[in-house]
């Protein structure tokens, strides 16, 4: 049995525009490390976290990553179990880019694989959504199940918990453009109103179900053209300066599909090759910049395969 | 080119449980058949109806048939043309199985064949759309687009007209049972809310989602799983005679998934073999006939090309 470990987990695009809280996909960068230790003392602690800017709470009671690691080892029956955590944030927090998730699946993958790997990932997955209920005040599974199992995920269904991976083009990139304005995963969520029309619950779904044909079938056009959210976006949106004209800029330049990643801010293009996302991402960048906004940018094909050992 | 020509078009189960307005399958049976012969008069003419109780109009500006085959007419330049109609309808009309879409698809695809397949028959679903206007005060397409194509057939989006088809496990059955009540699909529409919940509707485009997933990957326990409604069935529901126990009766002997066709009273199950098909339709028909509900039956695999000429 290991001592310790060290462990990657990559950020997610969680909704993928039409597919609030059911579907999402994994990126290579950015993402999350866990170091993880065996100690003598019983009980699980955190000792250092870096990349956070003192935004996240040491307290395990209160981290996502200690308190779902927590979990698990009561799960299994082993919270006699003493392990020191260090959390190295690679990511913006607040960004829409499932950053709890991120840590939350390195933490569990990396006690997991202190435990010779008793679950697999998606038995991992209940475990850290309740890192997500933690973090966000709501147990969404659209980061945290494409983070543990890498490509598109389908959530189809929460009660009983059914996660489906789906096929992807393996030429697909991502780019992503995270604007530095807060935008909380509480307050974003709160804004979507809770009752909708019938009408355009038949729109979202019909391109829901392009979505995912156009995944299986590996049609460019079709992903695209299903790409589109008549729900969330109109209202998520407002929050994220000139999104509108991100979109155009970056469908203009190529993009197969643009929208916002989660909650956001930050927002996304699918592209065929990576020269077309870096390009966007220059264009992003540059249209935030004259509002005098700074941004981060990342560049990724999608994530085939979740967390992984650095060591 | 021909100087008459006769079609058959099959009926087609709409919605699939979960896929309100989005998605359809096509049967061999039952379906409609239509004689038409080009004539010396100008104009379209129905000459005969027969199966229809005298229920159907012989008005040609009032039949759907007649008026779908008039738009298809003008719209290639050729309203000179003399024709005459004979529609033999060979299923039951207000069952929820696409009667009405069955003889305006037959119309449509004999004027086209008579025509030398000017359109394909992608390109006639428009045509078939303005009949279902004419015949349920709403042009529909979840019926028209399957009876056309055959398949099972995702409307990705009305505006525009996006219409995908899907793959599907080729030993798949479906056991139809249409109960004798009456169920106007203008009455089933109204019973609908128009206003849903967002939790309802994100549960509904999970199972979207994963029943076209489980029609890519022919995974039966994921299209059985992915078959439930949450919106439009529990109201429909009301109106068909023992629904739930029907339900129970055929997931018990052996359907992947049951459910309302389009909007009933008909009710279908899907399923591996023929014989699970048939034993299924025995034991609906024997509850209805407890009931003292007179019924008729339906065992068929999926159609998979849509209409045929038959001579």
């Amino acid at each position: 049995m290991r001592d310790s470990v060290k462990v990657f987990a990559p950020a997610t695009v969680a909704n993928v525009v039409c597919g609030f809280d059911v579907l999402g996909f994994a990126v290579n960068a950015p993402g999350d490390q866990v170091l993880m230790r065996r100690t003598d003392r019983p009980g699980v602690f955190l000792s250092k976290i870096t990349g956070d800017q003192g935004r996240l709470p040491l307290d395990p009671a209160k981290n996502t990553v200690s308190a779902s690691v927590q979990h698990y080892l009561q799960h299994i029956g082993r919270a006699d179990i003493g392990l020191d955590i260090e959390l190295h944030k690679k990511m913006p927090i607040g960004s829409g880019l499932g950053s709890s998730s991120a840590s939350t699946v390195a933490g569990l993958f990396a006690v997991n694989t202190l435990m010779d790997n008793l679950l697999s990932n998606k038995e991992l997955i209940p475990f850290a959504m309740k890192g997500e209920e933690l973090a966000c005040g709501y147990g969404h599974a659209d980061n945290v199940a494409p983070a543990l199992l890498g490509g598109f995920v389908l959530i189809r269904s929460y009660e009983p918990l059914d996660v489906i991976s789906l096929p992807f083009p393996e030429e697909l990139h991502v780019a992503i453009v995270y604007p530095e304005v807060d935008v909380p995963t509480k307050d974003a969520r709160q804004m979507i109103r809770s009752k909708i029309l019938l009408k355009d619950a038949v729109t979202q779904w019909g391109n829901v179900a392009g979505l995912v044909s156009g995944l299986f079938l590996k049609d460019y056009e079709l992903i695209g053209r299903s790409m589109t959210d008549v729900l969330v976006e109109p209202t998520r949106s407002i929050l994220i300066p000139d999104f509108y004209k991100m979109r155009s800029l970056a469908l203009e330049a190529g993009a197969i599909g643009f929208g916002i990643s989660g909650s956001g801010p930050s927002v996304f293009a699918l592209c065929r090759e990576p020269e077309t996302a870096h390009a966007i991402t220059r264009l992003l960048q540059q249209q935030l910049k004259n509002l005098n906004i700074n941004s981060l940018s990342f560049v990724s094909p999608v994530n085939p395969s979740g967390p992984v050992l650095l060591d």
